[in-house]
């Protein structure tokens, strides 16, 4: 079958032809891939940032974002049967530790075991994971357009979730970021709460979207958004920040946008925080890390798009254009989610 | 009246005769001070470390951990009478805007009226107060013991509430510094959860005020605290970290002994967190800052001294040796808490 | 002034001379009524069902659901000046009781001295208030329409922010009665949730309301609603139920439609829940008494309204013609709430 | 190997000779029991309650309280080796299901699957289970003496669980029923919070039992408890009622007993609850159904047990005595919890 595999660190990954995968445990499932979204996670990877924390053999078949149908599955799997439409969960969990018993599967004690990362990923004909790792899809979504639920959307659900109970009627969440998670995490935050969301970007295409996906404010990213949002909220401030960019200035920003007793919500990565004890003491501000979400998540996510709720912006690009996929990300022709598609 | 009075910053504060506060409000109340609690918070508004923030008019009574008798009360007034024995909450809350409405009373729209900082504090013979910052004490209690309970007390049980709910049976919890709040907060936490309580201290006569206080294990602090504390949770690290230094070298190491998924929480200031956002989002850790406790944090924490739950280490000077007070906080030579009673 | 009274119970109340009410406390506040909603708890109060519970003097001014202008506050008043335009929860609370320093103004230590039942409401051309019971009304809501969220809409309100963290996506909740609360309570649970909402109710009309207000299915109330509610629900139920009804059959109805780990809300009273101990432990099924709502309830729903969440149907009658207003209710042709307008 | 087994309902279970059971699936988990406790279920098993709801095949090995050495494992358990002592969740959950990925292991789509009740139980040499329905103990802990919390104490954990975010210092939780679930209940209630507890029981002997177990008061139950709960509480309630037995007068009077905004945890089953709607709603009073826990709830447990927080009074029979363990429990001549050992 066809795997695009990254062979070294830094290097573009090639399309190569590889032996399909093959059941070998009782719990295995083979998917044969509808959709694969890229992300840019995917150039993190490429470029080995996530080499010595998640340590991993080459070559690598990347690919994290899939959805499919079950073409096989071992003797013990009752969660699904082959001809199902599934969205997969990127880890494969263990199921029996204590994180996993109460669905912290990302803390399973094993450890990670993630697709595209460091076991073979979605950019193939077919991907092997376990019953852990798949849901079934109801009718009528199209398993292409779903493919980036499965981690930008995942990972959007998982903070709104954790932002939801601080957002009653009259407060204000801020959304720094509006690019493949950020215009999930908009929908999510009206399909959710009744505040009033305002979203923060310097690129105006990312502004359009940002409305389109329900943010009653945008803001530029110039200099002038905190006073901006101050304006918008009596001065105080944000009840809940949620920064999907993480690095460089946004980090200041978004921290300065938060209100006294609010909560900053940090999803990028890639920059510093840096602030004094004081500044987070006296206000009592809370600071939030959020990775990508559990089994659980997936499952309210994928509940909210068959009620119509979330959609994601998609490009499609053959599997064999893959390259142009990753060189559209990287230089910011991308708007919306780049799917690859077998 | 006698009353120990800040003059100018950076300047020690002197013992002046002033006239007796008059009721104004009809809401004030007049209490006759049995006990005032001496905190390191004193020795920074004496520095001016609060001006910018909290402006106020010199002179000013320092002394915000008071306790005494009502001496008389506003036509208004109907939570306590003449006579009642009382502690003061050191905020005097408007009760009507939307914080207030909510218990938030810190968060009060009308801002910081704040005993000993930019009011007159308890340094005296008498406080002016108003019936929101007042809690009758049930029988049995020495006023003079429960003084520190007004500030550093209802700080540690602040943060404690906060903590409680991420500590069951089988967690850890790391206290970082064990003065005047840390040796409240262990009694706390032993009193409202299993957690297994390890705290760290450089000085050893605070590592016996920990064990004394509940701590299950004590640590020195010369660079092998966090290794320590990770021997003690299996590598992982410790649910809840409570750190009441919050500078210098605290900070990292406090921040350091939280397990993924963990939360730190900040309650000293002075010094600077600095952490690259990757290390927040990937193991998605917490940080939460805590200031000075509520009016129903109060509450609880009377009605868990008066069930025997927690006692204050207190040393009593007469209100006259004020400086020996405050010199023997600044060096050192207190353990426990000071009072001064006039 | 007018004021529409009861002198003795099981009669009319009628339209009387009264004397203008002045401002005794500090903290009074006298309101101008703009409009004042008529609730069937007026039918029960002039009934004499609440005298055993809550007794009170007659004759008594009716009126629990009041908004209007704010004419003369009492000299302590801060949170309002003449010329604010308010909303009036209809609870006088203390503001330094345990309970009201946590919000739950409800249970203040004093009681109820709430409008309309145990003290002057608002059907008359003025209401004496407290501080604490008017809330000023953001520009552009209309005072006569808003009227009946000071009960009705508060009620509604109360009850779906306990359900709500039980209804994330995927989730289906029941609403059993669609009246005066019922059409605000599928409201706000469409603006704040994204479940399922299944609303019954007998009467087509109040269906065909139950589906403007956002229901997304509706069920009539003839035998059939279990099985079809089950239908809607894998077999399973839903996760929570709120029942504004609450007498006759509507107990038995409700508390089937719940599903095993769901939760029973009942708002409505009157009737009787029996069950045997068995169906309540084995399937862990809860149920929860629900009653008028905190002040700040009353400050998220107006937030709520503002934002164009929720709306209440209306029908105005001169404060003259109460008497139709009583018999239309009474007599099942008031659809939506009825207000009164001086 | 040897098995007490019910042969048909209403009789007594025999000791019979039967095949020991064959590892079939890859998870099964074949322990070898240490000791295995009686409960009341156990009677109401024998006495047919269960068949209606639970059907299941006769004759039926009873004993869901197990505890024991892992004999043999199939080939894809992770969790436990050869040699581990454990204690056995009486559920075989899926891992798999929605309710599964989420810790509530004892909604598995899949259904019960509890030993004793459905499947071959502990009352034998050997028990079949599988490998999420073992936790390894630690160390130090006697397995015999803890056989009693897979189910008594698993449930006494469950509920207390619920329970003590409503019991912050000041105030007040009843237990209804100190048996083998109530003396446990009243342990965790003592380790996990700084509420007051009151215990009542008709049984002088079981009154000792809760004073030993932590409570701070004890009554009789002769008509006179809810006037002495309310003595004890300023007249107001408990804010929380745990209720073990839930039949006959103690439904009534554990309902009685909770203050205005407090929850009666109904846990015990047999009797009625029957209740005007009126006295649920105006109070706002909770009613939660409470069965036995989950496997989190179990980990929890056992951590407890092994921070010295909870034991477990036993009395120990050997195997062949079984009909001597069931005549003591059935004529209340067991005080503490009956442990079979094979």
């Amino acid at each position: 079958m066809r795997a695009v595999r990254l062979h070294s660190y830094d290097e573009s990954p090639q399309l190569d032809q590889v032996a399909e995968p093959d059941l070998t445990g009782p719990h295995d499932v083979l998917v044969r891939i509808a959709g694969a979204g890229l992300c840019r996670t995917d150039l993190h990877i490429r470029d080995g940032w996530f080499a010595p924390a998640v340590p991993t053999e080459l070559p690598l078949t990347l690919g994290h974002e899939n959805t499919g149908v079950v073409e096989a599955v071992g003797p013990e799997v009752g969660a699904v049967v082959p001809g199902d439409t599934v969205i997969c969960h990127p880890q494969q969990s263990c199921g029996t530790c204590a994180a996993c018993r109460v669905g912290d599967d990302m803390r399973c004690a094993r450890g990670l075991s993630f697709t595209g990362l460091n076991r073979a990923g979605g950019f193939a004909d077919l991907l092997l994971t376990t019953e852990r790792g798949v849901l079934p899809l109801p009718e009528g979504l199209d398993p292409v357009d779903l493919a980036p639920h499965a981690d930008a959307g995942l990972t959007a659900m998982h903070v709104v979730r954790k932002a939801v109970p601080l957002l009653g009627p009259g407060t204000t969440v801020a959304v720094v970021g509006v690019g493949g998670l950020g215009h999930i995490g908009i929908q999510c935050l009206r399909a959710l709460t009744a505040a009033t969301i305002v979203a923060a970007d310097p690129d105006p295409e990312a502004r359009a979207l940002a409305t389109e996906s329900g943010a009653h404010h945008v803001l530029p990213v110039d200099g002038s958004e905190v006073d901006a949002l101050r304006d918008l909220t009596d001065g105080a401030g944000a009840h809940a920040v949620i920064d999907f960019v993480g690095e460089g200035e946004a980090v200041g920003t978004a921290l300065s946008m938060v209100r006294p007793r609010g909560t900053y919500f940090v999803v990028g990565y890639g920059g510093e925080l840096r602030v004094p004890t004081f500044a987070l003491v006296l206000p009592e501000i809370s600071v939030v890390g959020n990775a990508v979400g559990t089994f659980d998540d997936l499952r309210e996510l994928v509940a909210l798009a068959a009620a119509g709720g979330v959609t994601v912006r998609t490009r499609r690009y053959p599997l064999e254009a893959f390259a142009d996929a990753f060189a559209d990300l990287e230089n910011g022709r991308m708007h919306g989610r780049g799917v690859l598609v077998p």
